[in-house]
């Protein structure tokens, strides 16, 4: 615990509350800061074109000196593909399990940083400090192993930030979380619990990991033919229950897919992955297999077009094309927005002819997340003073509240955040404190921050009717028109189509031009902008629609 | 039955098979053809600016001296919503119960027809010729009243078209499936059934809607404000349903959004709604009552962002503003597709502070369509000599066909056709024939069929990465660039973020410009090809985005 009885303590959430994905905590103890966590979200659909997003790290940035490190929970995506973009602008170490670390590397490899950054390996046991502070970690159980909680020790009493968790009794790979240590931390006096709120909303207690092996062998028996599962590529326990299936039907295991074959490479370096029999081969090994010896295991479990499952079943995959004996098992849930892709790709699977094992009736998934008891659990083991639902949408956040309320958290002791919101301790009573500065960041190629909502905005009205670019050369002198004006369109309508269309609003565009000179209004922006109000309620009057208008007035 | 012994029989489909909407079926007797349905679909998500989709109808209107009518088996958009556009180039009667025409007719009213059209009332015990062919039909309980079978009497034996359906025993309107009738025309020897698929995957039996009854009276139990109860503005039985929950906890009901007021007054005025003690009260009328006393009937339950609860959440709505102490119940599942916007709307509820009660576990909804117990007692009813599932994505259809084989349908007289694909009967004997045109026809603003693969292409790269409209002007005669190169860009980049990457992009044209007029390559396809070419490799270099480049070349 920290010497100084009169540390003031904030804790806010610059990502991960309000939204699923990139997660991002900061703990503030006096001038010393930490940050827990720093993932990325995949981008909602409006934000057209976007690859990915990340939190908006200004304030980090702003106070880049008081910032002693990064501890990371787990290796999920939404918990550490920030990383190196925080990197760029941070030099501090990074701390994390070894598996955490193995896939932060590999998110490094493929975003610049400019320097060598500084990983310190840690486990559950690890004593460390961060700063001035002592920080200790218990064992989480998730859908990716070596997943940590963290414990943040301050003069107020311990910090406890529960990471992505369930309390799995069956785990594969027989690391249960650690109830002891969490009984022993609550014993403290736990100032307070971030605890996660992903599945608050879903009543009792989410089935044990090793429930899938059933499903599995379920879907396995008697195929025919090739098996192809797809699975998230991290899921490294789900990826030993499809080992383990395919072992007991003496079939082999050939991996394919890039972010797949780097995760199962390293979990198999690391140890974490257990392959003792030869179960997996190569991809050139496979062809030495009949069909009914093969389970391909693979991804595209979200139906994502371009995935290696999606591939296949479009019959684009340069190595595997599905056909009609194989039997295929998506092993995941769609993710929220991602039903209707993948019932699309379902359907196209099942045109193959091929066989096709999903839904939660078939009993080959189940989530990573604490359920309602689980969560009950979880606060009845650390009986925090305050309480911060975190890592969801506002309504799983509101219901992990009502949770809490029922196991006699006081209301006025929980905070439902917003992200950038500040909860200051004080002699261990916590407050509201002003907001700091939190939003999302877009990155789109290369670019990082540079599409924002202007450029979004233009993509949505361009997505949405086209635009049309009017081109017209005017001799000011003389005052009149030398070429055009001539209209190209893109995303509007089919030319050929139209032809009369467009041929009338270029006669409508010559005669608000000829218009505008007769007054003297040949002020381009005025020129401009007659042109586009004119223009655009022709075409909306016209054809319902409203493309994007762009006149180009050259002078000579 | 038809006296042509010879009949050649021929049963197709322009929509509804492969997907969930649009609804066409087409059944041909020698020279006489007749449409079931003509129903409407939401774009998908990759239909950029689309309305709505239609089916392609040209091989009707190729066939049009052929068609002798049209049949309706209910009021649902995607079983009537296409049939003013079919009868712009159609001039054929629409056969119809009271409540289907009476939306038919409100749906015409939005579109122009061209003409009047002739519109012929039926009902479950009508018996009718549409051609030379006679046309009975059976009640059908289905999420709108007055829905009904059709069954086509030929020389063969009936065909038989269920619409959408399920058995429900306790029908709110007390107006069950006609089982009966049913069994009837099962043992004259069916031909063909063509049967809803819709919940084909779903086992059991699908629960009654008056099930429903006591979700409400839950979901309303102790409100201490206002109730607002959001469904989708066809469903007369679920609005009968609030109605009756209302008027047992004293409150009125008040309908607020154009659609569900259309149909409410339709449904009041023909007498499908029954509103004996005033429950119902006008928007006028609001103010006169206590917020405790008031249940609001009112659109959005599938998150569309432009409904009446969407612009109640945002505070937008000119009439009401969610507020604290109000119960929003969300009387519906997202459809495929929506599960990410109806989730968004709910978190946007929760921030007002109101109460939200949605999904499963609620039980303030159930489907409307049969599930396999349900399809296979049709199937049993039935006892067709052949089936075609109907009315659903592939998958459905296919878990359908399963179904129809456990219950002994040979698979051999099972057709598991596709959008266009024709099932030819001769001697009560069915074989696939050759396929005709089939395919969307998409409605953006007025234009019907003006928006094709060539503009959502272009619309889906606009709004990826945006566009740069590169604009010179050229001196030919002299070989030189007057002006310019100027780029203009929309939804590529925040400009001032990005003056350096525009500059140089310039530069760039300027060199290839130049380059190419050394080199007396002066074609304007050639240049604008360069220009693009060299520009594209450019800025995918440097940003990793591939904007549309339209270069612009004036001469003088």
């Amino acid at each position: 615990m920290s010497n100084q009885q009169t540390e003031k303590i904030r804790i806010l959430s610059l990502g991960g509350l309000g939204e699923v994905g990139k997660n991002m905590y900061v703990i503030e103890l006096d001038d010393e800061m930490m940050i827990i966590d720093a993932g990325c979200m995949h981008p909602a659909d409006d934000m057209l074109g976007v690859d990915i997003v990340i939190p908006d790290i200004s304030y980090l940035v702003e106070n880049k000196e008081k910032i002693k490190g990064i501890i990371l929970s787990h290796g999920h995506e939404d918990h550490i593909a920030a990383v190196p973009y925080v990197l760029r602008d941070l030099k501090v170490p990074v701390y994390g399990s070894k598996l955490t670390l193995a896939l932060v590397k590999d998110h490094c490899d493929d975003v610049e940083v400019g320097h060598q950054p500084n990983f310190v390996e840690v486990h559950s046991d690890s004593k460390i400090k961060i700063g001035k502070t002592p920080i200790s970690f218990f064992r989480t159980n998730h859908s990716i192993p070596d997943s940590l909680g963290i414990v943040v020790h301050t003069s107020q009493g311990p910090i406890v930030y529960t990471g992505d968790f369930k309390f799995d009794q069956n785990p594969v790979d027989g690391m249960p979380t650690e109830m002891g240590k969490l009984t022993e931390i609550g014993d403290k006096g736990v100032l307070c619990l971030l605890s996660d709120s992903h599945n608050a909303e879903i009543p009792g207690n989410t089935p044990s990991e090793s429930f899938v092996a059933e499903g599995l062998k379920d879907a396995f028996h008697e195929a025919s033919g090739r098996i192809i599962v797809a699975v998230y590529s991290s899921h490294i326990h789900r990826i030993q229950q499809v080992l383990n299936a395919a072992e007991k039907q003496e079939r082999k295991v050939v991996v394919i897919g890039k972010p797949i074959e780097r995760s199962v490479g390293i979990a198999t370096d690391l140890g974490y992955l257990k392959d003792e029999n030869d179960t997996l081969i190569s991809k050139q090994d496979m062809k030495k297999y009949n069909r009914e010896q093969i389970v391909i295991l693979t991804t595209g479990s979200q139906g994502e077009p371009m995935s290696c499952l999606a591939k296949m079943a479009k019959g684009s995959h340069s190595l595997v094309k599905i056909e009609k004996y194989d039997r295929i098992v998506i092993s995941a849930m769609p993710d929220p927005g991602n039903e209707k892709v993948v019932s699309q790709m379902v359907d196209l699977l099942s045109r193959t002819g091929a066989e096709v094992v999903y839904g939660k009736t078939k009993k080959v998934h189940v989530s990573g997340h604490a359920s309602q008891e689980e969560l009950k659990l979880m606060l009845n083991l650390i009986r925090p003073q305050h309480f911060i639902p975190v890592s969801g949408e506002y309504r799983m956040q509101h219901a992990h509240r009502n949770l809490a309320k029922t196991v006699g958290t006081d209301d006025s002791k929980i905070f439902l955040l917003e992200k950038g919101e500040v909860v200051e301790f004080t002699k261990r009573k916590g407050k509201l404190a002003n907001k700091v500065t939190s939003g999302h960041v877009l990155i789109d190629g290369l670019g990082v921050g540079d599409v924002g909502n202007i450029v979004l905005r233009d993509r949505r009205l361009l997505s949405k009717d086209g635009i049309l670019v009017v081109v017209v050369t005017l001799n000011k002198r003389h005052n009149q028109i030398l070429s055009g004006p001539d209209i190209i369109s893109r995303g509007f309508v089919y030319v050929r189509e139209s032809e009369e269309l467009i041929k009338n609003a270029e006669k409508l565009v010559t005669e608000t031009l000829n218009q505008s000179i007769e007054q003297n209004q040949t002020e381009w922006a005025q020129l401009k902008g007659q042109v586009r109000d004119q223009l655009s309620r022709f075409l909306y009057e016209k054809t319902k629609r409203r493309p994007m208008i762009m006149p180009i007035i050259m002078e000579t």
